[in-house]
């Protein structure tokens, strides 16, 4: 089968055999946000040159959304796999006849489009989940079941901040070797009773004019107080399954420990098996 | 005198009699930010055309930050007048001597420039002052001496969240009709134990996605959540006094009154008393 894992800002694409395991890998940067609501037979035909024509193909990410070849609608929370495959979506594209994943949806008002493939690849059933991101999610699963989900805007709110406010304009470039002290008394500031993020992210500038935080501090810093807000505002219990990009778990890892959170990482690149277990359970694969 | 309120984005000049009592007013759009650290002399110059050329000159403000005619030191809480007139920073302008009030520092880090010289002439000396804005200050003074402060990142999150962020790029235009239900519902959602901002932000993008709030709602039940974190923040006791522009005013005394705070409102326009307060208490005035 072939699995295609489109999100806003990567297009990947997978050549799976008949037990799930990763044959090719292609990819590209023709995510969502860059095509603007076209092109995407364009966009995906040349990743799938040579791979057999009558291979089932299922997708998952914003491919589904609004903004993607056709809108999948949000599957209601709580959902397990098996709901899923029943809701996936048939479409064309590239001249190939191909299904979505559908979106979860959860109250109070959430979304998510892709992240629920990543979680049943990564192996969750039980527990909490969490994927670091622009749009943060934590995930919580009992016996295969997605429950229900918790989005935070923090890492798009992190860069907002930074190239469109007054606390930005005073930061310094981005030096890796500096990140780890200023982003612990971020979190830590953030761990304090009645911490207020608006307030805190002003103190952020106050405290580099006045000279009480070095300026290259300040970017650190800012991170670690959004992301202890994150992990404040979902107080998780138990340990915390991290899956994403190595250098953002890392980061929640350490702020994870500074609220003495315990916490795991799950395997790289789940989505291939996420894509396959789907379209098995869908009987995609005959 | 002279009285100059040279702000981030507005310019504003006062001729004041011997009791205070303002004689003529003059303004214009040359605010701090958009000079850029230059051509102060060229901005001012033409307000004072006609006035005396010898009257004292006082200035409060941004035009004593680093980005303007001359960085004048903070001046660290508590303060009072008094300690405020005596750290006037002399400045010569558009060819004329002035002084410069200088900003408040505090501690946590925090700063403001200009607020002082507002409150002052709003002839607050007890309690608890809000002065709504882009950088929201909450002013405690006892006896005339300012103790301390809090600044909220509110207007200037809300902007950069509207334009520069995915929860923004649902919303629709601004329409006053629609603001009061909606902004309340914000602040409500603000007040909730234990509430999460940044998961309350991207819930507003969800409740839009899924038809749970009119995509009209979303700008106004955004500026409710943050003005309701603003507040939920600082915890106000006792009766806050309002000091600013009547529109967010008017937003401020509402979400108050969600959270069962008294409210009132100084008067209109209280930089010229309080620089001429301030220059008489430093001698300016002969």
């Amino acid at each position: 089968m072939i699995g295609i894992d489109w999100g806003t800002s990567r297009l990947r694409a997978y050549l799976l055999d008949g037990v799930g395991a990763v044959r090719e890998r292609r990819g590209s940067d023709a995510g969502i946000a860059s095509l603007g609501g076209a092109g995407f037979d364009a966009a995906l035909a040349p990743l799938l040159a040579g791979w057999p024509e009558h291979a089932p193909m299922l997708m998952c990410g914003m491919i589904g959304s609004r903004q993607g070849v056709l809108e999948a609608p949000y599957l209601a929370c709580p959902a397990d796999p098996a709901a899923l495959a029943r809701a996936l979506v048939p479409v064309t594209i590239a001249g190939r006849r191909a299904h979505i994943v559908p979106g979860l949806s959860c109250d109070p008002p959430d979304v998510m489009r892709g992240e629920e493939t990543l979680i049943l690849g990564a192996g969750i059933t039980d527990g909490l989940a969490c994927l670091p991101g622009s749009h943060s999610k934590w995930v919580r699963l009992r016996q295969g079941i997605i429950t229900g989900f918790h989005t935070y805007l923090t890492g798009e709110l992190f860069a907002a901040i930074v190239h469109h406010t007054i606390v930005g304009r005073l930061m310094d470039s981005d030096d890796p070797a500096d990140w780890s002290g200023f982003f612990d008394q971020g979190v830590d500031a953030a761990r304090a009773p009645g911490a207020a993020l608006t307030a805190q992210l002003f103190m952020v500038r106050a405290a580099g004019l006045l000279g009480r935080l070095p300026v290259r501090g300040m970017r650190p810093f800012a991170s670690g107080l959004l992301i202890g807000h994150e992990i404040s505002g979902e107080a998780p219990a138990g340990t915390v399954t991290l899956i994403g990009e190595d250098g953002l778990m890392a980061r929640y890892a350490r702020a994870l420990d500074s609220f003495r959170v315990a916490h795991e990482t799950a395997g790289a690149e789940p989505a291939p098996a996420g894509l396959f277990t789907l379209a098995r359970a869908a009987g995609l694969l005959g």
